[in-house]
């Protein structure tokens, strides 16, 4: 590297004639890269092994996700690398909290060993909030050692988003400890809606980020208070349009682009951190400015030093962009080696790295669970507590329902403990699906990911309830669609009941598919069933949701009967 | 901390009325700040012990001085703080690479254990080399083990300037260790003019910062390179008016004000960090600008993570300006505390913190010097090498003069080993000091610290070199002015024989005092004739140097005899 650099050896590879965009002073300034070992070993022209010539093209860094979790992908993460390095992103920060929620550390751990092989920066968070309440049953929990463990032994880049943000507000000494165990490392935070003085408390307490604004207001007073901020563009929460006029008027500083949570659709028809970007121009952000903000912005934050600029010594993750109008990069290296052109992966350039046997058949339900079990006693007043879903919004509200009145739109739903087997079952209504024959049923279900379903109020329900179930155990996790006895569709999520181990596009085109099938064929009404059914079971977003304990009232946040007289 | 924050608590202190200044959005927010346990707890009205209306002025963060070494000061920490704190300057990044090379580890150690007390950052760097040649012959030297004790245990924040470039250039295994020990942490660069190839090679071999840019040039191409820079304004380098058109032309970012050097005097007369400031604006950086460079961009460079703004969580290090126009801060709080108003020092605000008795009498010579010992023999040839040195330039050049020519300034000079009584001393000749009458002498001598002494060229000369080689063993270190065999005057610096125990202001008032004897009495004409002086002995800056081991020939980085025709 250093005789590269120095002129007195050849480099591994020299881009000749490129404009390189400095993140630094936000020029372009034309001239030559030599790479060496990977990465950037001296600016102007040097003998090199082999010279590509890009004829005047913009070089930039390679894209930075400042947050985001694989886990909403699907997609395992030789996959996800697959579906992004195209779109120019070579480096992630991600929560991979789901994972901990079903494996603990050892998930964790070896979603790290399966991403170290791949030609990409995947810097894995240590996950804070597992379990989110305890209402919950994931199939593992982080305490403070288990985070102590993630950060020492895992590597762990930070900690990762501290949900529990009245927790840390209150000074809870769990989370004082789990904030202390970052070190030097990043603190990430996560605070909707956060302001005033809770928002002081929240900071005072050592929180350092946050990715959950949805108003200006709030964005604004974050960064005014110190906050780093990541505009959020994900496939349900698309943040960027209403918060973009801060950057507008106030810069880049402490601002970072981020996904948050991108669906394998999305990633295939938008694209991922590039999509923001081209938001972000299109909103009336400089190139300039949208580029810093998702290269040296989120490297800076991240302690990833050596990324984000492609100054000497930085490692060499280079997109080269013929025209920055589609901010779809031609070509892609990643430390060096062209790994994508015009939107296609290089074969061979990602290795596949499957996940270790021990994550798949982790859906372990009592061997028989039958329409009985599936089947609520409905209080003597008549009168039910509904958990009402409204499409496009994570939040609930908790309805009060007089099972007599038909014209209600209520669905039965069902939470099925599956990490020990203990055949413990929350039972309840639901109320917005539009289902109107048969049963959904889910393992991707959020935080603890037990095995969700959701059927029709007559008899038939728990019938079909019942398959599927069985099906969900027999496939070893996933997503289907019954009726009538018969599973009409499924998507397989083998590893912990969360990823597929398939490629993408078919991942995206299963997903597809299973959403048309409960609209034909169950008459579902919301446009994502299955993302929305995958929140009913966080027990801490307003106002009423179902674990495999019962109903548990957010608000109060306790467990409650299903009576809506009590 | 979090009761108040909340607004459970009352707050310690609540400044009322200000403008605060954001240097993440750059902006002036109207808002009152609750203070407690030295931190701002938050931001708005709270109940508080104490409220200070300062009336609609602007509240900034404390300045941070990216970069200095106390030892220029010749003020010991405690008096330092005294002298800085009144001007805004909060915390600084010190390299107290002087009282490396007399007392190496234990030195660094004593220094950060009197900074721990005051009311201050005082960031600590490990020197990285020390000595800077193997021509000198310093008190201590710092290798790998050293350097890795300073951080690991002495809590260095990184590794400081790295000044030997052609090493770490050239892939040395001993600076590749020292740049490795900073882990996290940053590495400090020093790379006076360095472009082009070996700048990048520099780059690669993992080295973050400089702050020796002289021309616009170089500093541009360092920020493009992605290097931070330090904009230095110091009593002899002044680099701002030079650089500064960077600033103008293309931002902030990655740049940061140091001062480097800064005598006592100029800290009476200029200030520190504000001074920089100042310049800045008046060189048409916004103000805004000026800020962030002085505050939260050497706050993030240096991983001072609660410094640089006033954002919830964030140290209470702030400052009140009345009027931004002479950048002198009316009020200056430091952790919440008050701790200078309107130029002066709240009294008792910075405890005294002496230095450990052992930093004294460092000055170890042979109980008898005489004239003999420090009389050269010319060479028969009658020619000789010179020093040549020129007014304000730290640079020599290697003069051949015959010494039958009277006309030429011909002055003899002396490095006299002290940290081992081994009584080695190396003699030759300077010129350009314009010594007419008497002798000069410091222990100040950069970077190994041994007694310098410059004498007239006739037979008094080693006469008056003995008397000030004796009073400086005496006086445990210092610098002298004797005339015909009686000390004129002579500042103490006892600590180390750098440093001061007195009061900034009287250290000042001797130091300018002992120049003017020099000039009237002895007929010396450079401005500076001490720091001159202890730059003579640095065996890394080109042309030719002196040290206790003979001249060196800086140029082929050899010891050299002192015949000119050799």
């Amino acid at each position: 590297m250093l005789a590269v650099a120095r002129g007195d050896e050849p480099a591994d590879l020299l881009l000749r004639g490129g404009r390189v965009f400095v993140p630094h002073t936000r020029e372009w300034v034309d001239v030559d890269l030599a790479i060496a070992d990977g990465r950037v070993a001296g600016w102007g022209g040097r003998d090199a092994h082999e010279v590509v010539d890009v004829g005047g093209a913009a070089l930039t860094p390679g894209f930075i996700d400042a947050h985001m979790h694989l886990e909403s992908t699907k997609l395992w993460v030789d996959e996800f690398v697959r579906s992004v390095l195209p779109h120019g992103t070579t480096a992630v920060a991600a929560d991979p909290h789901e994972v901990a929620n079903v494996f603990g550390v050892r998930g964790v751990a070896a979603l790290a060993d399966a991403a170290r092989s791949l030609p990409f920066t995947f810097g894995v968070c240590a996950s804070s909030c597992v379990p989110a309440s305890p209402f919950e049953s994931p199939g593992a929990e982080v305490g403070v050692p288990e985070l102590e463990e993630l950060i020492d032994d895992v590597g762990s880049i930070g900690v990762a988003e501290v949900m529990n943000f009245p927790a840390v507000i209150a000074g809870d000494s769990e989370f004082r400890a789990k904030i202390a165990a970052a070190g030097w490392r990043r603190v990430d935070g996560h605070a909707p809606g956060l302001c005033g003085c809770a928002l002081d408390a929240y900071l005072v307490a050592g929180v350092e980020s946050d990715h959950e604004s949805t108003m200006l207001d709030e964005l604004v007073e974050k960064r005014r208070k110190g906050m780093w901020v990541f505009i959020r563009q994900g496939s349900a929460s698309q943040n960027l349009r209403d918060l973009i006029a801060s950057v507008l008027e106030h810069g880049t500083d402490r601002v970072a682009l981020c996904t948050d949570d991108r669906e394998p659709d999305t990633l295939r028809e938008l694209g991922h951190v590039n999509d923001c970007v081209r938001l972000a121009v299109e909103c009336g952000v400089r190139a300039e400015d949208a580029l810093v903000m998702a290269t040296v912005n989120p490297a800076e934050y991240h302690n990833f030093h050596h990324l984000g600029s492609l100054g000497p010594g930085y490692q060499a993750d280079v997109l080269c962009f013929d025209t920055l109008d589609t901010w779809e990069p031609a070509r892609v290296w990643q430390a060096g080696r062209l790994v994508a052109q015009h939107g296609r992966m290089v074969p061979g350039a990602v290795p596949d790295s499957a996940a270790p046997e021990w994550m798949r058949g982790s859906v372990h339900l009592p061997d028989v669970v039958d329409a009985a079990d599936l089947t609520i006693d409905p209080p003597a007043s008549g009168t039910v507590k509904v958990i009402g879903v409204t499409a496009g919004s994570l939040s609930t509200t908790a309805m009060v329902v007089d099972l007599g009145d038909a014209s209600v739109d209520v669905a039965r739903i069902a939470v099925l403990e599956r990490h020990r087997r203990t055949g413990r079952i929350g039972l309840g209504y639901a109320s917005g699906f539009g289902l109107q024959r048969g049963a959904i049923g889910s393992t991707v279900a959020h935080d603890a990911h037990n095995v969700m379903l959701v059927g029709t109020r007559d008899t038939s329900g728990p019938a079909d309830m019942a398959v599927a179930a069985a099906r969900l155990r027999e496939i070893g996790g996933g997503q289907v669609v019954v009726l009538d006895g018969q599973v009409l569709g499924e998507v397989r999520l083998p590893i912990g009941g969360l990823m597929s181990d398939r490629p993408s596009s078919e991942v995206a085109d299963e997903l597809t598919h299973l959403v048309a099938l409960a609209r034909w064929h169950l008459g579902v009404e919301l446009a994502a069933p299955f993302m929305q059914l995958s929140f009913l079971g966080l027990s801490v977003i307003p106002e009423l949701r179902l674990t495999d304990k019962g109903l548990v009232d957010v608000t109060r946040f306790e467990l409650t009967g299903v009576d809506g007289r009590a």
